[in-house]
């Protein structure tokens, strides 16, 4: 790698100015470009009427304060009062002057229970909705219409989420490391928690409440149980006080053993009396806390973590006890469907649906599965989860992974979105065509009286909360999308550019050209055709094909790409695995066949020799080698074009992200030339022309280490 | 506790603005409140002549930019030009115009190395160094009088430093734990290193030129030899390469079996050649990577650190081979004095002055001996080291602790300059009276060649740096006093109040009178009369006086304080261990007599029956008793006398205080009760009158526990 050296310029550039470190994400509220339209924008800020009184009244008012001081400089202060001259009105339907509600009579009855209304007339706003949630909903699309420089007058939107369920899962640990977490530590300081609350938490509920999050688990999943304990069910309940006005509901994680931890019970069986009662009294003891705790998030039978399993039951019945000690109360809890064992005797991706297909039906009401989007492990790309589709009777959630645990991690820009929306639009065919994952989660293909989408947080201590600039831009997106499955990801990368940084039409263009093409562009230079797990062992960071042997052959990437001098791939047709047969017999038919199969799953269901000729002409190891070049040569564009908006916005993040470009288009590099030359030993064949020699030779790849790699 | 609740008004205070988060330290330049003050400052920031071209003068005119930008709230950017109008110039002395070099030839001799000299001189302010680091210091001088509202016409200071090294010793892990560490975790992102630098790193270098410190220890002295490896020597360079143009050096721990550790050799024996010439080759690299690295800091023989014991050499063969591999390139040896061990069969407080006092004038030169502010480890009130004065030809150099692990660590608010002033005014009366501790660290009382000041750094990843808002005047007032050791804590106190908060005289007063009065109330309410290391066991958070058994005696409470039911304290009198010998005849005819030795220090060398009548005409027990309340009390009236500020602070720094502040008066409580609880069993009498009854049983306090208490 280059030596790194330190010009005269690059101070300059770093040290302008205490600068944008952007931890307002984008809530930026910065000032308008032209005078013309914050002219119009301005009477909308000037005297508003807000009807009610409760901390999320509080709250809608506070949140206009903080953006009129940035959209006009601090100079217009907005005046709350019931003025009949005010040009913004926000209330709840039954506030609706008695005329209007007439007149309005078919649209007020369209707005659901978090939803809102906005509505241009006679020259005044009003955002409606049937409760103060949301209306702080409203008021957060108000001011993204003014963020992104929408003209007000006659605007017009009506908003209801699609789904009940829109959380945050971090995996924080008590001690403030975070599982998987790329951007620092945690940024619940438990310590000083009750009587602590840092305004970084308050800052967090409106970001989040800015994008319809309504809930978070704030502990990892593989949980310690003293998190149930009163020690931190005190913190706990604070930061749920905390988060409450912005209509966000805390979950914890639930450790299955927790009644022995804690209390020397002698067993955890869901179905043993005195852990039921234990489970109960816990119940009990929590919404003695928090009288609106939203429920249990549960990691079980999983690496390591306990589960029903230990006691010869199914997760059904785990998770129904559990289910009926909250209900009482109103809480849900949701079971994850990660479950699998290196000594089941099958493909380790069948798994989940192998054990909870059979439960379809056997679940409590207030239980939801959450299930990952593939059925392995985060990976850069995979097949959409069989389950999906597959449970008619049982709701299901997503759990998508906002944080990258194999995608490049803190330093690589991808843009989540597009991989989100490849997945929400694969199409499961269970009711026939059309029964798109996003409508199985919004409940259209099976009647589900609960819907969620889950993400596992990006969020740490770094100062810009995401560690990448642009991973606050999957943040985002992972809100809008639990808000509505369907939205476009090009607009929502739009907005976000538009809220983060600038209205410059340049700047938006290129930037979100990066965006778009980023997933593609990552896939191909870390796992292209199909290939998977193929990261370093146990922290994930950086290529690692050649891991093998340790204790479960399951966590192993020899067990997943399974290359020898012949073929590479793992064979999941029926002649193999058959996890293919999880899928709809479309997909058994599209993915069945190696010649016709989508080269971007291609060695996920087949084994594949390597002088087989693609459709693209190619062979497959040429094809293998000239996608991992390609993507070299796409990260290589990717910091081309955002060279070419130095100046454009605050050098702080510009250089940050530019920093950051530069270690991901060397690591594309480390990439390429690891896994060409670990699977050319395989293959035997020289490269094809076009892509470049390696750096090093295999033996520097096989001996390269890092310690302290983050996230473990 | 009382149970905390949410008020309305709490939340409107919280979330008005993502506010003031107090990144910006004491560097806040924030506007004048005075037109006529901004008008007479003005014409100092329009047209500025800067003289040279280096990094550091870049970072002057950076500087300067961002202060502008701040008083004059962007109205007004700064033109450097080599301008005759200029009513700025800085410049290095060889470039002041002849005429005036000859008028100003006495002022400009006296400036040293690093020093600078202000001068107006007609309509125009000069600021002149002898290189360009001391133009550097000048020019914060210059903002620091612009910040705190100092007229500029006619101003002048000569300013030279009077201690050469003083540095920041981070113990920062490189897994980014810090131990001892109370504001998050390590502000260096090792992993991102050397491709990312962070913003935070140019504004951590900011902070420290401003206040003049030269130095940064980057790791913990509990050393990991890895950071000796080019894997982190390359990361190391890019700190050095990003501090170097703020006047910063960078300095390593090493560990002291490095050599066993890293290439497997089958001794660290100083005296051994192999291992010798390992450091000889180890510098030479390391030099390689950073030509100006500063050198080693090194804790060795000490609470299990590998050292010159493990081989039978002294602590100066061990030292003495660390400097002559760094003295070929300039590099120096802290070698710290911290050496104790549970098996040699003496107060502990003795052993370094008795292991390093022999060993005076057996260092090599380009070694200096780091010796904590006491002979104990950091409590909140101890007598100074007695190794002050008894070294005449060994260079000293102080290690004060900014962290505050025995002294509430991260939410007491305790002014530490006030603590340091007492250690630095301290007498050693070694060449007679007057031999200050800060005249011997001066090179004063002995002509040491080499001489310092180092701070154990209370930095962390918390947005303010230091977690305690007011911490931050902790590592303010750190570098004012090494600078000038002579400094003036009052006056050090008004200058971070200004430049941290605001102009307005009230506030300033109130702040001040807490920030004066914090250090005394918290020694009685934690370890009144010379009580010591009551604290609990490990992590030392809160009170553990009935700290006992475990592994190391010197590690227990009961080792220190002794109670019985006659008595309580450690005599260290001729009658005892006789640490009382290690003083000069001044202080062991002081401190010798229980009857009128300072009631600062009794127990700290006494044994003292419960009814021994005091010069306070109380007996011992009511003393302890009446001061522990008073402690109380005087936590008390802190948050009283903050509370009244409310509304003349940006809300959330405000509020920061205020919920910590009653953290404090509660730990206050905590520390009173439990403690007066514990020793009653021994003095078997009644509380005074006027000392509150406890809140709970002795009982709920030994038991009281708290998981994953930060720091260790």
């Amino acid at each position: 790698m280059k030596q790194f050296t330190l010009s005269l310029a690059f101070f300059l550039c770093f040290s302008l100015t205490f600068a944008n470190d952007g931890y307002k994400l984008w809530l930026q509220y910065y000032p308008f470009e032209n005078a013309e339209h914050e002219a119009s924008c301005l009477p909308y800020f000037l005297k508003i009427s807000v009807v009610g009184n409760s901390q999320t009244i509080s709250v809608i008012k506070e949140e206009i304060e903080i953006a009129a001081e940035g959209f006009f400089a601090k100079k217009h202060k907005p005046e709350f009062q019931q003025n009949p001259d005010a040009r913004l009105w926000i209330g709840t339907i039954e506030s609706v002057p008695a005329n209007l509600q007439a007149a309005w009579k078919s649209e007020l009855s369209q707005i659901t229970e978090e939803g809102y209304w906005i509505k241009s007339q006679a020259g005044r706003l009003y955002i409606i909705g049937k409760t103060d949630k949301g209306l702080l909903y409203g008021t957060f699309g108000f001011l993204k219409a003014v963020q992104t420089r929408t003209p007000l007058d006659g605007f017009e939107i009506l908003e209801n989420p699609k789904i009940q369920l829109r959380l945050l899962n971090h995996w924080d640990n008590l001690n403030r490391t975070v599982e998987r977490g790329y951007a620092g530590f945690s940024i619940w300081n438990w310590h000083r928690l009750p009587k602590h609350i840092d305004q970084q938490y308050i800052d967090y509920a409106r970001a989040n409440a800015s994008i319809g999050i309504n809930g978070v688990s704030v502990t990892n999943v593989n949980a310690n149980a003293l998190v149930l304990t009163p020690e931190y069910l005190e913190k706990a309940k604070a930061l749920a006080d905390a988060f409450r006005p912005y209509g966000i509901k805390v979950y914890l994680t639930a450790r299955f053993n927790a009644p022995m931890i804690l209390d020397n019970l002698p067993t955890a069986d869901p179905l043993h009396p005195a852990v039921q009662q234990w489970w109960k009294n816990k119940a009990k003891e929590i919404y003695g806390y928090i009288p609106d705790f939203g429920g249990f998030l549960v990691k079980a039978d999983s690496e390591g973590q306990p589960g029903p399993h230990n006691y010869g039951r199914t997760q059904a019945e785990g998770a129904n006890m559990l289910a009926e000690a909250v209900k009482p109360f109103g809480g849900i809890v949701m079971w994850r469907a990660f479950v699998y064992n290196e000594k089941t005797p099958t493909d380790r991706i069948r798994q989940a649906y192998d054990e909870f297909k059979p439960l379809d039906g056997k679940f409590r009401e207030n239980v939801i599965v959450q299930v990952k989007n593939g059925p392995l492990d985060f990976q850069p790309r995979e097949p959409f989860h069989p389950l999906f589709g597959a449970m008619p009777k049982t709701p299901l959630m997503m759990e998508f992974q906002i944080t990258k645990e194999y995608l490049g991690q803190d330093t690589h820009w991808v843009n989540l979105a597009s991989m989100w929306r490849e997945i929400l639009d694969a199409d499961t065919y269970a009711e026939g065509k059309g029964s798109t994952v996003s409508k199985v989660l919004q409940g259209k293909v099976h009647p589900y009286s609960l819907t969620g989408i889950a993400g596992v947080a990006n969020i740490g201590t770094d100062r810009n909360w995401t560690g990448h600039p642009t991973a606050q831009a999957d943040w985002y997106a992972f809100g809008k999308l639990a808000w509505n499955p369907d939205a476009d990801v090009d607009r929502i990368a739009t907005d976000w550019i538009k809220m983060t940084f600038m209205q410059d039409q340049d700047f938006i263009n290129t930037t979100k050209g990066i965006m778009m093409k980023s997933y593609p562009i990552l896939v191909e230079y870390m796992t292209p055709l199909g290939l998977h797990h193929i990261m370093a062992r146990s922290h994930h960071w950086g290529p690692g094909p050649w891991v093998t042997g340790g204790g479960r052959e399951d966590w192993t990437a020899t067990y997943y790409h399974r290359a020898t001098k012949d073929s590479i791939g793992f064979d999941r047709t029926a002649g193999g695995s058959n996890a293919l047969a999880q899928y709809a017999p479309e997909w058994e038919k599209a993915w069945g066949n190696p010649s016709t199969i989508s080269l971007d799953y291609l060695l996920w269901f087949h084994r594949v020799p390597w002088d087989f000729e693609l459709s693209t002409g190619n062979t497959l190891w040429n094809e293998m080698a000239l996608r991992y070049q390609r993507g070299v040569e796409g990260a290589r564009w990717m910091e081309g074009q955002w060279i070419q908006l130095e100046g454009k916005i605050d050098p702080e993040r510009y250089q940050h992200i530019a920093s950051f470009l530069r270690i991901q288009v060397e690591e594309a590099v480390w990439w390429r030339d690891s896994c060409l030359l670990y699977f050319q030993q395989f293959s035997g064949k020289p490269l094809p022309q076009s892509v470049e020699k390696p750096l090093h030779d295999l033996n520097y790849y096989l001996n390269f280490k890092r310690n302290f790699v983050p996230g473990i």
